[in-house]
């Protein structure tokens, strides 16, 4: 399996990618970026940084929307900075990559790797929903012709910007509608199940052990562990992105229920994911929620690979 | 298996009386009546005359709560007069039945039921749950003995109400939050699923020719498929209160989705059923949301009871 990464790198989005690199049935073949926890060329910046910490500087980081479709400009709002601290990375001390963004757009690269590698290829965003919107948008020949597992949304559970709207989707709420609206299968990783899979500081203490970059990985996750007890009175963070990534290469960790999906784009609810009332009794659904995950053998795998990427990870960095 | 119906009868609590009288795996052992489509004499009213019509004037009726939790008085909004007609049986001119409410209290009866049926008895609320409320907060010690299958709510699909409310929730969302967080086991039929149990015209003109009872349930049912055509624009009437019947008789209809579920109480979402954030990852859900429900099985099994009962009432209705 083929996996292209579409990130706001963040913490979570910096677990997905060392998830990623370390599964043996995966190639992470490229990382595209928004804009989202952080700007989207301090996502790509990130992105190579933790890339580089992780061992594999050979794969390549394509930029994408730097804002919400109908916007100039964005600015992260006091929740992703809360969440992620003002570098994404939990203010945490990585030396920045030497790296730069390859010339190609974020969505020219998935496009290319589409046309290559077809229903192999899986696109796990793990942000707003911007960059699949322009994709699928411009490149309609393309729709139903590669696999989409994406992290965002909150369809049983209340949302976390506010009580409708689960971030990624707050952050560009037209995008996703377009994404859950086209024919394009896409399976739903929200909220519903990443609030059951929770890692702690006795987990993160592990991989302090094992390497620097394992010391750097802690720290940066124990500042996300803080702003989740703090704001969210829960006893750990929530593994949104690399949940995506765990049910994009293992689907059968997922329980899902398939319908028609949209997103409301206006008033208080903007951002809110629900059925979509004008579709209940129509063919095809094209969306399957995950509402169930079976987060015990989720985080056992979760520990092994991040253990074994921060490994590797440290291993590959003494020899750059 | 032993029925109550807790029904603010409505059309469709009209046709949930009719279904559970011609199952062959159920007895109605009574009904107890609610405000909500209509007040809740109008309710005991109309109950006692779909009976009576249906050939079991033996039924007794036991009637409940007349306002929401902390209210006085109710009046039935808008929707209720569009959907059901002021008299609550889509304005069709049946006879009211002479019978009246029996002197038991809805709580009381429900009550005594449990004591002797426990898990036998199946309590099917297709209102306000305001009578399930009183139930559970004065008898503690019956919380867990016996079933309970609802009509109301909404999870995955928008509210009829408004965007977030399905109208039994909306009506007395205290009461529903007091039933939801309580840990007495309930199964919830709502929107997700009875938006696919249409009823159309072609099937209501099956019914007109049985009997003076089907006659008059085709006119009725007529009333409410216009209003679901006009309102709503669905080419049919969802089959609500039929449709909690017809789980609470045979569960293997629904796939089920277990959660702790609560109710919004406040804002411009009170009424909202949505997943309890504070019990995201806590043991023991209570609370089975149906979200798919096995429609073509279902319609077959409505038609053949709803058929049944007309053509049975029609007899002994001239018996009497």
């Amino acid at each position: 399996m083929k996996l292209i990464l579409d990130l706001d790198t963040g913490i979570d989005d910096a677990m997905a990618i060392a998830y990623a690199c370390a599964h043996p049935d995966a190639e992470l073949i490229g990382i595209t970026t928004t804009f989202g926890n952080v700007k989207v060329e301090d996502a790509t910046r990130n992105s190579l940084t933790i890339l580089d910490y992780l061992g594999h500087p050979e794969i390549e980081v394509f930029e994408g929307a730097a804002a919400p479709i109908g916007s100039d400009s964005y600015t992260p709002e006091g929740g992703s900075v809360v969440f992620h601290g003002v570098n994404g990375l939990g203010e945490v001390d990585f030396k920045f990559s030497k790296r730069v963004k390859s010339e190609k757009t974020a969505v020219e690269f998935i496009s290319e790797a589409i046309e290559i590698y077809g229903q192999e290829l899986t696109l796990v965003p793990t942000g707003p929903l911007t960059n699949l919107a322009e994709l699928l948008s411009k490149r309609k020949d393309l729709i139903g012709k590669f696999r989409v597992v994406l992290m965002g949304g909150a369809l049983t559970v209340p949302g976390n910007t506010n009580l409708f709207a689960e971030a990624n989707i707050y952050a560009d709420p037209q995008a996703a509608k377009q994404a859950f609206e086209s024919s394009q299968p896409i399976t739903m990783v929200g909220l519903d199940v990443t609030l059951k899979t929770l890692l702690t500081k006795a987990d993160t203490a592990q991989f302090r052990k094992l390497s620097q970059a394992g010391s750097l990985f802690a720290d940066m996750i124990d500042y996300y562990i803080d702003a989740y007890l703090k704001y969210d009175n829960l006893n750990g963070c929530a593994l949104h992105d690399p949940l995506a990534v765990g049910i994009a290469i293992e689907p059968t960790l997922a329980k899902v229920h398939q319908m028609h999906l949209t997103v409301e784009t206006e008033g208080p609810s903007a951002g809110r994911t629900i059925g979509n009332h004008q579709k209940v009794n129509a063919p095809d659904p094209n969306v399957k929620v995950c509402l169930d995950v079976d987060a015990k053998a989720y985080m056992i795998t979760f520990m092994e690979l991040l253990s074994s990427a921060l490994t590797k990870g440290e291993d590959s960095w003494n020899t750059i």
